[in-house]
């Protein structure tokens, strides 16, 4: 039996952040900066988004405060997130079918502790968890654990591969339906199919077994956004779903070539990997208005904190000593964050930008591509990236939240809706029957 | 002012494990085994304890699975437990009162992990979270995490009292109160108001900021099981709340007394620290009705599932060339739960156990105390302890879930009410009310 394939369609990831992805959404008149602390106000994000019938929410982490001085700390981003993996529980609680994407970072967590959380949250929201493997990338993420330096970027990420190999492992204890409830005979499971996981690696010895029954999608869906040339390997042999940061259509396309380019060396299709850029939208009832949206938060960062948060994302490089309407200084390189310091470098060098003006690119949504337009305009431009090679879809950051969350799925849903591009209903349950991915069987069962 | 002091009342949480704390609780003939899987089943627990105005619902937790071969763990209880924290968090949206204790151990997860961990909880549930602290005590454990065997005893020990210094120092990142929310000034917290850990320790080196707000309740509530040696003297340095195992009314006086009489030293009074005795209620209209449902479980017990569940708190002695009905073998001592190992010992001792009458004993509630008999005679045992130096109240292991817990709520607690030794209502709405305890200030704010 074959049936038409059905037209593709984008996937639509909304990212939580607090109050918003600009960083000087909390100074918006419109929001309220207290709401980034109360769990009411991601339960009203979560509820906006399945609203909307995206795939997935995607709540981001790092671990602890950016090393930033408290002075100038006070003035950025709510200096709160609550753990990822418990806040998404919650939102499964008042969500029926959007799939939960949590950060987790492999760099400082046991793997037993991550396989148990990611596959309790696939438990406790029927099969909607995915995880979003980084490997952090700062130094003061190193220091809550006992470290004076992070590890080097390539040893993070062979590490990461390796711990992937450990979690899948430990979700595999148990076969599918190992089950046998046999009150008679007194047999609860059936003992051949429990698998104890014998890991002896290069950073990993792990020896033992999860105390869960395997997750409701096999392996709840892995997803990763690290895109440098370490990051692009890892996901080619491990993830499902890449977020990334592109500031040019052209730029976008070279990615997503390049990593669907590398999934045959793994023995993968490349419909087994879906792309999305991040993208931070500005919607208007008229072009006017959007321009005029987006002028208003921009005009809300102080400098400090618009250079703080480029300092942030480049190992801590201190931009004080440079004038704001001079050039970009060249920057060492880093062990932290490298595919945003490129990012940054080449925005700044390509398009001949002050410091000022990479800050004020960078704030709407931490490097993300930023499109500001009426419904119609925004539309526009995300087909002509999903046409042409760019993205398989995007996950969205409003700049302000819940607002800009809101009218994207008020005035940009129903216009993508109407061109065909994105679903009127769910049809799956799970998050990878969203993604159209299949659930993986258990090596024993294959 | 003074008023008339409310008269003492008893604590009581209720411990959620499965289908049933006993042994063969899933080979009953009114239980579903399949529910031990089932979040719903958890939900339903919830209700049925908030509704009978428990302090908390109490999660035990261990990591992986018992080293036990698979032959006999298939026959043993249901192999399934999810993450504490994120059921407790599923558990919080379903409840409204009710306090939320879940097991994390300090032995083999970076405190900074925990501190986030129950301070998100706490935030997500309105100030209900209380934290067990365990050191784990198997090898089994030891092996998920790259060592061959458990650390000594002593030296977990040690290690959980710094853990618990980093953790509260980790809580106190921020002072209570600290936001400014000053949009004109750009301003969203006070600097003054954040305080970055810096930690040197024996076990552990921590420098930076956890990314919350302070918990609802200052610091969650802090519970511990352990009731060695070196246990006592970490819950009389720290603990609030103590879950422990006694088999009769003078060895929990004892113990009582020992415990509370530890607290001066460390400038706590005996309020601060309340002990809960575990209990398993067998619960019927007539005592027969009640002695009849305590034996057709016991009846329901394989031996090699009993010897299995003594082998497993005892360091994983092998029992099996001994013989069944002959006396209980001295063991060597144990670098695992030493408490849980002298009390089976003792038990077998006093009342000249043979191995079957032992692992019968333990069956019903892992060495906890069972009571049997009607709702009259249950709540005089129970109002016995409490009156008589044994006990603040209990944490009741119902043998089989939700029956037994639903029993105890319909039959048991009404009894204790028209005592006037439990409460008609809830009248706090966090943890540390529902206990008395009071909201511990920041230290900067002390």
């Amino acid at each position: 039996m074959t049936t038409a394939a059905a037209p593709r369609q984008l996937h639509l990831g909304a990212f939580l952040f607090g109050v918003g992805h600009h960083i000087a959404a909390w100074r918006h008149p419109n929001v309220d900066p207290a709401a980034a602390l109360r769990p009411a106000h991601y339960k009203q994000l979560a509820r906006i988004a399945e609203s909307g019938l995206f795939d997935a929410i995607f709540s981001a982490d790092t671990m602890g405060l950016p090393g930033t001085p408290a002075e100038a700390l006070s003035r950025n981003v709510p200096p709160h997130q609550f753990e990822p993996l418990e806040l998404l529980t919650a939102l499964a609680g008042v969500t029926e079918r959007i799939g939960l994407v949590g950060t987790v970072s492999t760099t400082y967590l046991p793997p037993y502790h991550l396989a148990r959380k990611v596959a309790t949250l696939d438990h406790l929201s029927a099969g909607r968890a995915g995880w979003n493997l980084v490997t952090s990338g700062s130094d003061p993420e190193a220091q809550l654990f006992g470290l004076d330096q992070q590890i080097s970027h390539a040893d993070r990420y062979e590490r990461a591969r390796e711990y992937v190999d450990v979690v899948k492992g430990l979700w595999d204890t148990f076969e599918d339906q190992p089950n046998l409830f046999d009150k008679a005979a007194g047999r609860y499971f059936d003992p051949a199919k429990l698998h104890r996981l014998a890991h002896d690696g290069k950073y990993f010895k792990v020896h033992g077994a999860l105390q869960s029954q395997r997750p409701v999608q096999g392996y709840p869906v892995l997803v990763q956004a690290g895109s440098s040339e370490d990051g692009q390997e890892l996901a080619a042999a491990t993830a499902e779903l890449v977020f990334t940061a592109h500031q040019s259509v052209e730029s976008a396309r070279t990615f997503y070539a390049s990593l669907k380019g590398r999934l045959a060396a793994h023995g993968r299709s490349p419909d087994a990997l879906k792309i999305l850029p991040g993208v931070s939208p500005v919607v208007g009832r008229t072009e006017a208005e959007a321009q005029e949206k987006y002028e208003q938060l921009q005009a809300l960062i102080e400098p400090s904190v618009g250079l703080g948060l480029l300092s942030h994302f480049v190992g801590g490089f201190d931009f004080s000593p440079y004038p704001l309407d001079g050039p970009v200084p060249d920057l060492p390189p880093t062990e932290g964050w490298q595919s945003r310091q490129d990012l940054f470098l080449k925005l700044a060098r390509e398009e001949n930008l002050t410091l000022r003006q990479l800050y004020q690119r960078v704030a709407t949504a931490r490097g993300h591509w930023t499109v500001v337009g009426t419904p119609e305009s925004v539309a526009d431009q995300l087909e002509h990236w999903f046409t042409t090679g760019a993205a398989d879809g995007f996950n969205i950051m409003a700049p302000t939240l819940p607002f800009d969350l809101q009218d994207f799925v008020d005035l940009v849903i129903p216009e993508l809706q109407r061109r065909g591009l994105f679903r009127t209903a769910y049809t799956g349950h799970t998050l990878r029957e969203h993604l159209g991915l299949p659930r993986p069987a258990h090596p024993a069962q294959r």
